[in-house]
């Protein structure tokens, strides 16, 4: 995906974003000026997708930095301080988004800055970081885990986890395009359409078709079908966090499509770059899990489909524990079970530098 | 419910039915005046539900008697027959559907009709008695299942299986009904809205509020985090066709929901009339899965969810193995396993009217 279609991106003062509940039936890029617009954007899900909200933040503290009327470092920093809280109130479960702010104020905290412009120009070049990092992380993860689809595989692919949930190429998505676009493998990929929001069928289906991989959207009941009578050769998810013991808390949807690919033998993969992974949460029944509007529910683009009187439930993310999982693909590579040994060994390498 | 919105009726030489896809947005009945409407209807889903179609099959040989110019009861039979064929190609795999087609054709080669008038109206009665015995059957059915939901529950119910899905009362959700309205007992039901076609969300949600029983719509990939998280006490669902295993046929999203429900404890039950099971198939795998329009699944109320580019998968049903299941209820009471003992030890029974 070129530089220019990246899902966010600064240019000249203003974060930009792809309009993503537009897709697929529009295609548009919007401009935020404001911090407060920026935390609105991650809110309504303009930007979506965890590592695309780390860098949609560090931009946002970019803008904050940019806008900030400071003429101290100091005065800068409290400035920075406060875009840190309000951006970090914006969506509670993606542990990217508090990554991406903790990395950029300890940047600023950290640095010895010249002046309060160098301190500016400091945000806006780690949050530039933060997002080229994310892109070269993403093809790290998608050469590893290509390596586990077989030629002429069937994969199922649940939410969206493309160039429009990171800054671009993808995670779970992003081994698919590796997959079939690096290493020319016949790919067939079977979209969870991933109701309440659509994600597969708005935005996955529509990054395959620009992609040109084949691909059906299905509903998400009907994966165990799939399985059953079609034959699937794996199942690739995303990751909005990970505990200590490898319990994954993705898109609601990703337990039950876990669930029934273990009763059919079928291997499922968590796709993330390491930084969706919290060693301080010891297991994923920890993670509070966000709860979304009734709405994204009973309404479809704004059309009805239940009774205004009845109550609906959304949470927006689920819980999947480890057992359930063949392997966690990162950029270190692919971890295997134990995840509770080999994450914490894995963690310490990367500590001391030594991967 | 009221005999005026039994979900399909006769009403002076018309097949009445309520409007299912306009539900809840509006109420609406619609009257059908030939026999290649009634296909047309049950094809495209006005009226649905295994005995709903059912039940709309034998009203549609009424007309076709009704209808029909024949003056001598041979060249009668020969009409009803003709219809017969073109009703059995509205729906593959609704096992109501032939079963009461055949009832309605044995009862008109098997009568000494007087005359053809005789004939015709035989036809009418039949038609009345099965929509008539459907809602007996539900009650009865409702009565047996309701001892199984314990006072307090929370229950999972997919699609609808409700009045609409059946001529009234319903099966699934017959059984929620005697529990609640007929027991008096406090029961909240996990609404699964049930992609594509959203038959939970529209249908049972609307039911639930004409009735009063507390209830929250969910997304079909949401049932495995409420039962992690919250709790859940039974599943109930319906069935389309039951093989002589206990393998059930039934709304796609069965299978998944099954899964899940094993693997956390939850009981799960199929509830359906006797008249769904089918002995003439050895297990479920030889039953026929209808491909639908992968419209449904692109498109919501009009709306386009999707790139146009892309194909969509829509199987209307698939099948749970019967290990999944706890318990068939019917009205003959609660079956239990080993369901191809009990189904067989059963079928006797009746065959030689011992129940």
């Amino acid at each position: 995906m070129a530089e220019e279609t990246r899902s966010v991106y600064w240019d000249e003062g203003r974060v930009m974003m792809i309009n993503q509940p537009l897709i697929p039936l529009r295609f548009e890029v919007v401009a935020f000026d404001t911090v407060p617009q920026v935390a609105e954007a991650i809110r309504t899900m303009v930007v979506r997708g965890a590592p695309a909200i780390g860098a949609a933040a560090a931009f946002g503290m970019a803008l904050a930095a940019h806008n900030s009327p400071a003429e101290s470092i100091p005065a800068l920093l409290d400035d920075l301080r406060a875009a840190q809280a309000l951006l970090a109130k914006s969506r509670p479960t993606a542990v990217n988004l508090f990554w991406a702010l903790e990395r950029c104020m300890r940047a600023a905290e950290g640095g010895a800055w010249a002046s309060v412009g160098a301190l500016r120009e400091g945000m806006l070049a780690e949050a530039q970081r933060i997002a080229d990092e994310d892109i070269e992380i993403n093809q790290r993860i998608g050469l590893h885990g290509a390596e586990l689809v077989p030629d002429g595989a069937t994969v199922i692919h649940h939410c969206n986890t493309g160039s429009l949930a990171t800054v671009g190429w993808g995670t779970a998505l992003g081994v698919i395009r590796s997959a079939a676009l690096v290493q020319g493998k016949q790919v067939h990929v079977l979209v969870d359409e991933t109701r309440p929001r659509l994600q597969g069928a708005r935005l996955t289906a529509w990054e395959l078709v620009q992609a040109g991989i084949p691909h059906t959207i299905i509903a998400d009941g009907a994966s165990g079908h799939y399985m059953r009578r079609h034959g699937v050769d794996l199942c690739l998810v995303g990751a909005d966090r990970i505990a200590a013991n490898g319990d994954v808390a993705n898109k609601i949807g990703t337990y039950n499509l876990a669930v029934v690919a273990k009763e059919n033998g079928v291997p499922f993969y968590s796709v993330a770059p390491w930084s969706t992974v919290d060693m301080a949460i010891l297991h994923g029944d920890l993670i509070e899990i966000e709860e979304r509007d009734a709405d994204e529910v009973k309404v479809i683009q704004g059309q009805p489909v239940a009774p205004p009187e009845s109550p609906a439930g959304n949470p927006a993310f689920d819980v999947t524990p480890h057992h359930y999982l063949s392997g966690i693909i990162t950029e270190y590579g692919v971890i295997r079970p134990p995840f509770s040994v080999n994450l914490a060994r894995l963690a310490e390498q990367i500590a001391r530098q030594e991967v």
